[in-house]
């Protein structure tokens, strides 16, 4: 079985946007064993697109549709697609009045006119129901072949794929079965990994390696498909054991989880609290932490000490220790994690402060250095980086070093 | 004119793969002013090649090639446009001269056999010489179009492109300038922004008039391609105008900016001083005002305020008063912005308390409302807010209303 994705929307087809929905659709297709013949990325144009469905249609056994099912005139994802295969589209009202429902419920008087046009179903579809917008998706089957649309918001498209897409698509499919294992490794580059690891996983085409890499954080999937489950089994464990190895501690997550979750399991399981003292990443290491349901388990809060007038009010960062040692230093973030660990009485504390550019230190320390330092119930730690590229990677790199050396940390025997 | 453009390689259909050439291609054509209507992406798959190669001929007026021109079986461009295109291919024994010389420069003992079916060209077409490479390029016009076929690798194509096709293409292009107004709009769902300003953009179909939402952000894009400069801005004022008249304070930036940008720069310029005071947004506003440079001028730090007992010794938020009201209350937001406000010497201050979900409050509040509180040097004030989505969309609207908020605040006169 093949698959094609074609992804609506003019704003796609500027010089800086990125369809990330197709890349993961990929990945989920691949996943499903599924290869992927062609993408393609359309205008708002109605007869273009009627034309890229109709061959896609034509060529490839799934052809997937992610966007223009929106409520306004430029959203022609529904009647180019009833245009391609030649068949008509029904108002139901049911679903108008799930929409009207939603915006009841956001606490909107009522709803537009316009988003009545998303209650049009194509002859013969399943509707496939988005809790989390207006727009239903729809699965076609016709001659053998399946085309499905689906809403452009990641947010909504990727849950409405995989609740309710990828079960239909795998009865489908001929009996194989497919095995995944997944590891996330923090603390060391792409290259250096794949340098690890390639001797290992390069020797064997089943199960397929890839590795996906954003700064500071490396995702490894192995994907294994045979004929029974113990066969995929056993031939994972065969590439996984001597990567794992070699990665050691690198590794943080063996089940998806990232690296806020992670530490939050571990802060959790030693029913301990965490505090923070940010100031070059201005809240990113909170606003991660705090991203996990849950974390007012174990997150107590935290200090923003963005100019130094505040390291010293917030968190007793000694005003002579600032003027002597600046406040990118060693002795200053050891200041920030101890005050903010004692002030909020938590067990351990994070403190991050550097100089995330563009600009540096006045006293020539260049962007990219950060001090991370780390309050622990037996004493405070710290550690300096010289980080490169701009002031987001910068930030991002330093949230994801200080949230890995707390999980090591914590994962130490006391 | 119009351009359409086709990536050639099944390594591009990865799940992690970037065609990163599209992109430029894009920002290329943009410049010209030429407009991308289609992008796809083909597997080294002959008959889906050709097919798509056909189509896209007969619908655009431009169509760039990229990739498949190499030596190995799996180059399958040159045969697929010859078929698409209904011409025939010569071999040139002038090219293989030039890749066999290549070859010796490379220092490499002798051209490969399969090398040689780089030396074919599609008959008609000229031949665009690739100095960084083995495959050159091919320019083919017929019935008023024009194909083209460019190397993959993109330290060959773009200059290749730069050199060799932007002045043909310049060639071809009437004498036209494309001028655009870009305007990003806070505080308004997609679909009753569109239902406001589609009676007026729907009169127009130049300029053309793109609206993107993300959750709580849109961005318009006006764009008029006229014969002269002044024409073209003529008619986006004639668009703009009422446009504006319409959405009013709810547009923040016509220059790009994003919101933090736009709250920095009033700020900076009334020199007041920002602190925030978070619970559920745990670091979002101050992680978003911090990312922009230069935010060391405006932003004095904030407090994350995570669970109660951090609202009363940090923010000074009193026990009974939490008791009485719950965390998530009006009198709590605006103790916390106060409090904030007074602790840093701040001359606003922002506090969001809510819940982001998945759960509510034990009281029965639903998860999704929100608390914003806003203290100025004039007093304190509060508003409530019900989101509805996941945990990341409440946290992030209620960040992005809580800038929109400030945003307008700062904008009155005083």
């Amino acid at each position: 079985m093949n698959a094609e994705i074609i992804a609506v929307g003019s704003e796609l087809l500027t010089p800086t946007k990125i369809d990330t929905n197709s890349l993961w659709l990929t990945d989920q297709l691949n996943t499903l064993g599924i290869e992927v013949v062609l993408k393609s990325i359309v205008a708002d144009d109605r007869p273009r697109l009627t034309a890229q469905i109709a061959a896609a249609f034509e060529r490839s056994d799934l052809v997937l549709i992610t966007g223009g099912l929106g409520p306004t005139e430029d959203d022609v994802t529904r009647d180019a697609a009833a245009a391609a295969l030649g068949i008509g589209q029904t108002f139901q009202p049911k679903i108008a009045d799930q929409i009207a429902a939603l915006f009841v419920r956001l606490g909107r008087k009522t709803m537009a006119e316009n988003n009545k046009r998303q209650a049009f179903v194509l002859d013969g579809a399943e509707v496939l129901a988005n809790p989390r917008g207006t727009a239903p998706g729809q699965w076609i089957a016709k001659n053998g072949r399946v085309v499905i649309l689906l809403p452009g918001p990641p947010r909504e498209m990727k849950p409405l794929f995989t609740e309710q897409c990828c079960p239909r698509i795998e009865k489908l499919l001929p009996p194989i079965v497919i095995r995944t294992r997944f590891y996330r490794v923090a603390g060391i580059g792409e290259s250096d990994l794949d340098q690890l690891i390639a001797p290992v996983y390069t020797k064997y085409t089943n199960p397929v390696t890839t590795i996906l890499a954003s700064p500071g954080d490396i995702h490894i999937h192995l994907r294994a498909r045979c004929t029974t489950a113990a066969e995929a089994e056993t031939l994972l464990t065969e590439v996984a054991e001597p990567i794992l190895e070699l990665l050691g501690d690198r590794v943080y997550s063996d089940d998806g989880a990232d690296l806020e979750t992670t530490v939050g399991r571990k802060l959790k399981a030693k029913n301990a609290w965490l505090a923070v003292a940010e100031s070059c990443t201005g809240g990113l290491i909170g606003e991660r932490i705090t991203s996990v349901a849950g974390s007012s388990n174990y997150f107590r809060g935290g200090f923003l000490t963005y100019t130094a007038q505040m390291k010293h009010e917030m968190v007793g960062v000694p005003l002579e220790m600032l003027a002597q040692h600046t406040a990118v230093s060693e002795p200053v973030v050891k200041a920030m994690a101890s005050g903010a660990r004692i002030k909020t009485k938590a067990d351990y504390a994070l403190s991050v402060t550097g100089y995330a550019g563009p600009e540096g230190g006045d006293d020539g320390t260049p962007a990219g250095l950060v001090w991370i330092g780390l309050a622990t119930p037996v004493g405070v730690e710290a550690n300096k980086f010289q980080l490169w590229g701009d002031r987001e990677r910068v930030r991002s790199v330093a949230g994801i070093y200080a949230l890995d050396w707390l999980r090591k940390k914590l994962s130490e025997r006391s």
